[in-house]
């Protein structure tokens, strides 16, 4: 279906995706990160009973945690790894299921692993870049249903 | 030797090779797992006198784990990183160098890192899929020889 | 800029030299690392008031560090993940960010995150390889300015 240089060029781009797009979040660009959502695309971690949708309510919920973050002195980083993608027909939308880790540092402090979780995309290609139209994420302190 | 758009090709091949080993293994998928290892591949552990060879070992070494784990409630999360490919000649034969870390969760808890290992690999291409023909991995809380 | 399929092949190589550069780092492989450096690259933690510049420089101090890890009987692991690629024109010097994890294992104990940091790097391809000019780390435990 693809050819293998197509999945190379998919891989690294998928990467670099990711590391704009958790760059972006970890620093608090709100808006920016955002951005890397389709307008209608949502997340949905496992812990709440309805997705958050859209860009306006997923920057939303940035600022808040960020703001909160900064008076706390925590930086969070996020991490995706173990990243497999697969490519639907025609390559212009791709399932990706991965690990993701988030750490956190404390201003003077010791970092910590906070969470593992699974996180599972549907990431599409809008004008030549991707973004994210779908997120589900499990946590790995959770029950598994 | 290989040419830079071969080796892009393979690279992004041996990261999704691991993503899609690694889920198998967390999921204790112990047949598919075992059938990511070449009929008569070895995993090698340096706690071990002798390697666990062959599929059925293999897969009879993670169900054991993965009921241990699931009646204990644990997660675990294997994560590879690092990842240094070197092609021998055709490239049908890869030595892979990387490091490992194994995080643990339970349920309802907080995760740890429980382990950081190195990893050495020869992953060989039967029928257009890599597969582990040998694996040695040492763990960094143990004396090197 | 770039096409497609030379962006898979640059992310691909910038992940194999850090992969190549922290296995040699956490050897201590002290020469061999400094030389993943131009002739007068710097390595900058804002922990220091001046970078450390040129290779005997660098390797003198890996040769520090690791001699007293050596005594100490502790493994250092450095990762590096989350990796932004951004080549400027012509493909021959590339910006990077990424993000850093440094892990600790004392012989017989049990391993630990020691810091998480944010690393920009300029690497530039010398006769064919790529090599560190400018490195610049900050450490998430510590007010940014």
């Amino acid at each position: 279906m693809n050819s293998p240089d197509t999945f190379a060029r998919l891989y690294s781009e998928v990467q670099q995706f990711y590391a704009d797009h958790f760059q972006l979040l970890d620093s608090g660009a709100a808006d920016e990160w955002a951005a890397t959502f389709t307008e209608d695309g949502f997340f949905h971690p496992e812990t709440l009973p309805e997705p958050v949708r859209g860009r306006a309510a997923l920057a939303a919920g940035v600022r808040k945690v960020h703001q909160e973050l900064t008076e706390a002195g925590e930086q969070r980083r996020h991490w995706h790894g173990m990243v497999s993608v697969v490519p639907r027909e025609g390559a212009e939308v791709l399932d990706v299921r991965c690990y993701a880790l988030v750490f956190a540092t404390p201003q003077g402090g010791a970092p910590s692993l906070r969470l593992t979780c699974v996180c599972e995309d549907v990431l599409v290609r809008v004008d030549g870049t991707w973004q994210v139209s779908e997120r589900r994420v499990t946590r790995d302190d959770r029950p598994q249903s």
